[in-house]
């Protein structure tokens, strides 16, 4: 039988990627702060299988997660410039509804949408933009202190340690997926960063399957496809989730468009 | 002419041990969600100087750090066991409030008052009670990852991101201090842990004067005397802010009682 997954912020990219990719493959339950069309739905599953509700509201997200094994929880304000107000309610305090419901119902194992902005200042002006190109050797790989860049990024490594704290206190299983740049089809044009940090949606929508199945107590990861210069190391996550990405931002030109197969 | 600093829970423990001993020497301006009774004022503080609010008030918070150039931010639900809506509220949002009025006040420098809480889970039932004694050479020494014990320690790590985040965005002194077992005239009696993390009151008052009068960027540090067997590392304190400790848990009993002047 397949496995019970609960997908929180299930209309956004990270959980449109997911779904495009290994929709057909789990028992999903889906929660949105907006109802979903249906364009959004994977095959087999329907409305009834949908709870639309707030992440803050604990009544709701435990309905939503009764009987699940493993929660995927991506639900939050995306926006890297969001203000306080915000990711405190939507990010923070959502997270911890979260890994609570998780903890009182017994679910097994929750992945969390984490993100670059969680290390973002690492990026000083003096390392900009040799970090971003393959000369350069400067490379994190998850040990490191949390440096976000913006509130956004301080919610979600909050939000880490939230994961860190739950699982420690309560044998939850928690995997933080640090979610470099996401990107259909192609890598972001014209921009070294992001192309350092891409991660196509069928390499993401692995990623996330490899955190239902994957065995794993606390870890922080990074979730890149495997390009040529990458500053975020993803040996972790390798080691951690069995992770095997397929693309490389190295195949494309800067401005997006593939290199011919005899130069790839 | 004297610093001027906001000390925000004025009326706490951590609060007091700082006036107590230093109540004379600073331009002072109290904050506290109550009302102080005149024996928590130092010599000279009249109630111009006391601003009641809480500490999310964020008009209020710049009302009373206004002109200041030092603020020591130790307001926050101080329970170990307070619940998650609490620490939320009082202890994260907080601590942004108050760090968000120093940069758009042009305040030079935060102390924060972090927790050994943010820690704890570092103490594995593995490691005790070998922890708590001098024959164990275990030490986290502030460049660890986060690994709190309670909600309480989420939301002090929470603090410690978020003054991460103010001085690389924006240039603000920040150092965090983990306070240990904060006791006046002796260690806490017969309580391993909490002798071997024992924080007098004058070397407490000591620790943030220093906070006032050093120059660092930002810093994680141990608040702790120097005692014997600690499994903190007092060497950043030292180096970071000149921190010189007077007292040691080792010179007392266990059960609290000072040992004969020749036995110390």
């Amino acid at each position: 039988m397949a496995r019970s997954v609960l997908l929180t912020g299930a209309g956004g990219r990270v959980g449109q990627a997911i779904l495009r990719h290994i929709g057909a493959d789990y028992d999903w339950r889906l929660l949105d702060r907006e109802p979903l069309p249906a364009a959004k739905l994977p095959d087999g599953v329907d409305n009834s299988d949908v709870y639309v509700a707030d992440v803050t509201n604990r009544e709701a997200v435990r309905n939503a997660a009764e009987g699940c094994e493993v929660i995927i929880h991506l639900a939050g304000d995306p926006r890297p410039n969001a203000p306080w107000e915000s990711v405190l309610h939507n990010n923070i305090d959502g997270t911890q509804s979260v890994l609570q419901a998780a903890v009182d119902l017994g679910v097994e194992k929750v992945a969390f949408a984490s993100s670059n902005h969680a290390v973002g200042n690492y990026e000083t002006e003096a390392k900009k933009p040799d970090l971003y190109r393959t000369h350069d050797d400067f490379t994190l790989d998850g040990t490191e202190l949390q440096r976000p860049s913006n509130l956004y990024g301080v919610s979600k490594a909050a939000g880490e340690t939230l994961g860190q704290y739950y699982h420690d206190e309560h044998d939850l299983s928690v995997v933080c997926v640090r979610i470099g740049n996401l990107t259909e089809g192609h890598p972001p044009r014209n921009y070294e960063r992001g192309q350092a940090m891409w991660l196509s949606y069928r390499d993401c929508a692995h990623l996330f399957e490899r955190s239902i199945i994957a065995d794993y107590g606390f870890e922080i990861v990074y979730g890149i496809s495997d390009n040529d210069r990458k500053y975020y190391s993803i040996e972790n996550t390798r080691r951690v989730l069995d992770y095997e990405p397929t693309d490389n931002s190295a195949e494309y030109h800067l401005d997006g468009t593939p290199k011919e197969e005899s130069e790839a």
